[in-house]
């Protein structure tokens, strides 16, 4: 089975324990998984947006801010597995290309200015013609409304995009283009490849194969 | 002044004379102004794309062969462009930011899969900050309607990003996402950095600065 | 075995069926052989060269873009071969070098201007020591003149590179150095290396060992 | 005048304005100087190694760790120079020497693990035969012993390498060659090229020509 | 078992048989050992760092020159090696990480300026977790005094790095930061990390493994 | 004016004054000219084309060595010409028209295996649109014979590529396509795109502009 697990940035938020990722990639590959991961900027990448903001950098330039600690980050799990990962951080989706076709996990993190670390794991997952697009992420799945907002929000284990789009429009922020769990462009890509998308937290990625066979708690994006 | 011309792909579908092109740039440059180019695919993007759906390969590396074809076509422009370009086609932002630093006009074709060259020609503009982001395109502006389909289009010397999306969403195709002349990254883009925006026809780049000064036929797109 | 094969770039000049390219080399891959593949230009190539003629661009740059042109068809085949080649075309000898001693199939177009992809598919034979340079052609094999001027000329199945020059240099257009099928610069390389080259029809791609085997229609050109 | 300008991780600690810099920078190339600037990695390379070693990442690893967020906080003030400076941070010597061959301000963090990145300044500074190497640091200069053990250490305003070698053996760590300000690496480099060495206040770069004069708080290091 | 093997510059000072090396690295590759091998830069080093030196290049130039030449060592070496060997000679820790991750052989000369390659051997024995950094050089192993000067010095089958720094500083050129063997740099890589050092004959490398089970003559360097 | 100058190998073979190429190119510069330069591999390039051979390397390998020892004399000579040189060596003609763009002296040794250093002169006088290559050799121009074996050869000061193929190919061994000053890639690009080229003594560097005005001694090859 060939996965590409999108990790939240927050993981790395705090200095704890960070060796779940690494070991439960290691279990898949063990298991004959292909996998590719990518992992997302958190707070240390808003640090740096913030200082370059003040510094008065434009919008593509504080994006790039954010996509280095974003490979920061990946460059930390590669090392992590060692001789199960490619040793170097792809930059762009050519790049990844290259090194996915000499058979080791490949941990990335953004490619480009404009785009969400999940739109960066949606055009690996096509190009890899993954079987499923794993979002690690701090909550549990999608839910009816923002969970963070709404303690009374609903999980959902199987959502249309065309509803996930409804739900992010409507739970929310109003500016158009920046909503969170899967960007305009991500939608885009999974719609147009019909990836299989499973949202979940990033603690139970440990589990994941029960969760993929549906025994987790998770939910399912699937493309119309 | 600092301009990025986005140059369609059609441009270079045939074999007749294309020195319009270098000639407007070369004139720009020894006005003072600096210039960054885009270059879309073309029909020989789309021959590309055609042959490589036919041999099965999936949407990512589709999108990368009319990447390529629209790099060649930058290729060429550079090197007609000859001492005033910088002699490498970037492939990605980062390394147009690199190659932009050093002086010289810059060419490029599009970045990554997923996106129009109109995003890449978006991103250019704001990464260097530039005064006017110049879609140059096969008909005279924006229209109120898609002029191809509706010969009774009304050209519009003036339209809001809002507006323009309204009208591209009812004049084409339902499927969302890939609507022409802006696509919604290259909207964002736009939106989030305030950049000007003007339309106009690639047969008038020669009178480019009439155009900017409003004295030549083509719509601007103001950024709400 | 190792087998170099040079495909004519007028395999990609249509946008008919292209899969036999990439299923020949993936039988050959399955029955144990390493191999590498060379693509021409074609009229693509050719069409970017009349652009950037009437361009004013000079001779290097110009072949330049029939470079390019081969690469994207490399680039093609590569994608096609999916999990079976390196994921990215070399540039030059060097990098095919590197991207070969990791045991996939490697694609590569042009190397360098003022030599045509067949002196590059000599290079690549030579640098793997390849068992045989397989030529796979518009035409059967070495005829004693050109086929396509002379209808009657005879096909050879046996030919040396010395009377192969002799051939090409009486039955071909004066202009030295032009000569088709094999340059100087190929001929060089496999003369000096003693490369055992085969001429084919690309459509017997995927009866190579048969051809190989000496059982199908084609020229053995012997080095001396 | 060449100027290599080494600053301290700590400047980028916090999100503060981080103006004065880029401000600094500014001010020296307007008044005709070329300049350096070698940037450390502060807390953030701290919070990253830590999570490193607690991955169980050999040192050479966690060294890696450091120099990427060293690279970032060099983007970032590549980013802030805008058109000043070169437009990528060099990974190395080499690059370094390359881009510096352009004319612009280059930017960079680490270059190699074993290092610090005084170690990169000075090499820097030798590759450029720059006048002076500015240590910009979180104290005032070179003082007899540690001042942030000894309120009552006293600052130097004149100082041998052989000197600042007894001193730092001292009043530091036992650990050998981890002592700050200058590492081993440094001090050779320093040596063998007769570097002019000026340590003073991070803060008071924008008075950077005053220092160099002799009119501000500083220590001369003096090559013997 | 992983080895980095440290060959001395001076193996390749004549034109003599080459072939001990790359047969060596063959057997133990063979009997299951993953090897990278570090070549020095010998006498041709020596006689560009001494065009260089009369051209007026600075210290950090001349060592490049160095270096340039013991990556030309490694990269016969690496052709020598043929499909055993990556394709193609890292020129800094990164890109040798990035080599080493796919599993071959990884030959490679000097990383940077001011460091010798003894300390790029301690860098890729640290980065590659090795079981023993090897140093191949033209004596038998660690004497009490430099054997070259002292024919009566006497063989340390054992010395601590301790031990071996204080003999170097005594038996060889005042000059601190340019004894031999293991420079500054080399030996505070090997101590943090714990490297198990064997100093032996560059001729006894086809002995190896006997070598490292204790049966032959050597030096073992340990680290405290 | 633009020049191109290949300097023979042997230039680089002892150890002596090797001031008069980076005095001779700065002057150039100095008096307006643009100037590339193109160095041999010489003794050193021998010497390891030696050491290959013995260690059973593909002549495309080989050819390699010699290219890595040419493009070392090129960084020599880069370094001695500080900041009138681009800081690093290209290694194909796509670079070369990068760096080249960049508005520096770019030195460059070989770029592939198969071909002289004479024709790397030749590409780069094409893609530069040189006005002279000139062939800085270690004899005084185009004698009617080889000057080395025939004391009587006498200097001719004006021989057209025609004169002059025929003269090498009676002059020189048998085997086709060796002979040397310039090679069958070399008078082919020299050829097709009508290069004026100049053969001159390396030692007369330094009154190049006299010779090329005509009064030094010299050989002009004119292309038929
Ligand atoms: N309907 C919803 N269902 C689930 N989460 C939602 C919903 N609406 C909003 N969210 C918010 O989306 C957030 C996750 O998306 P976000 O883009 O922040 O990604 P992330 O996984 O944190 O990764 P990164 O930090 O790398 O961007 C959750 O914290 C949640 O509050
Ligand atoms: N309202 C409208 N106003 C203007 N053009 C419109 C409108 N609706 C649709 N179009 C179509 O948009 C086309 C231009 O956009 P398109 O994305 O094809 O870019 P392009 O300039 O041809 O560049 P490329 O070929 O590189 O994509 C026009 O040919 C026009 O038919
Ligand atoms: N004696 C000959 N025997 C065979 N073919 C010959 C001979 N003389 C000329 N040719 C011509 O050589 C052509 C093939 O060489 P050519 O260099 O065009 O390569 P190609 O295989 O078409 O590849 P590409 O298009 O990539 O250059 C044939 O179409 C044929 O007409
Ligand atoms: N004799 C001394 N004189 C001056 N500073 C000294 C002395 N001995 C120790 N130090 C310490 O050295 C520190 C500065 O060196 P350090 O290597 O930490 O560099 P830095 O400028 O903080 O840069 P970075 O954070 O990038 O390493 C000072 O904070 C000071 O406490
Ligand atoms: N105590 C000692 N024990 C062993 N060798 C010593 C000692 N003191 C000095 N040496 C000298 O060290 C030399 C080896 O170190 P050196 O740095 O020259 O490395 P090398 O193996 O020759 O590699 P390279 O030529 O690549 O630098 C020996 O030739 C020896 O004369
Ligand atoms: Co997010
Ligand atoms: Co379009
Ligand atoms: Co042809
Ligand atoms: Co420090
Ligand atoms: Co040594
Ligand atoms: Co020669
Ligand atoms: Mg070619
Ligand atoms: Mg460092």
């Amino acid at each position: 089975m060939k996965l590409v697990i999108k990790v939240t940035g927050k993981y790395f938020d705090d200095e704890g324990d960070k060796s779940l990722l690494p070991r439960a990639v290691r279990g898949l590959v063990e298991r004959g998984n292909r996998v590719a991961v990518v992992t997302g900027g958190g707070s240390t990448a808003r640090k740096y947006i913030s200082m370059g903001r003040s510094l008065g950098l434009n919008e593509a330039s504080l994006d790039l801010m954010g996509i280095w600690v974003s490979r920061l980050n990946a460059f930390l799990v590669a090392m992590a597995l060692n001789d199960l990962a490619y040793g170097r951080v792809p930059e762009s989706l050519e790049q990844f290309i290259e090194y996915w076709s000499q058979g080791k996990v490949v941990v990335t993190g953004g490619f480009q200015p404009g785009q969400s670390t999940a739109a960066v794991a949606a055009l690996v997952a096509e190009a890899t013609v993954a079987d499923y697009l794993v979002i690690a992420t701090t909550v549990e799945g999608v839910y009816d409304s923002d969970p963070r907002l709404n303690p009374e929000a609903k999980l959902l284990p199987r959502v249309t995009t065309a509803e996930l789009k409804r739900i992010l429009e409507t739970s929310q922020s109003v500016k158009a283009g920046t909503y969170e769990l899967l960007d305009p462009m991500a939608m885009k890509i999974v719609e147009r490849s019909r990836i299989r998308v499973l949202v979940t937290n990033v603690n139970r990625l440990d589990r994941l194969t029960d969760v993929i066979k549906g025994s987790g708690i998770a939910s399912i994006v699937e493309p119309v």
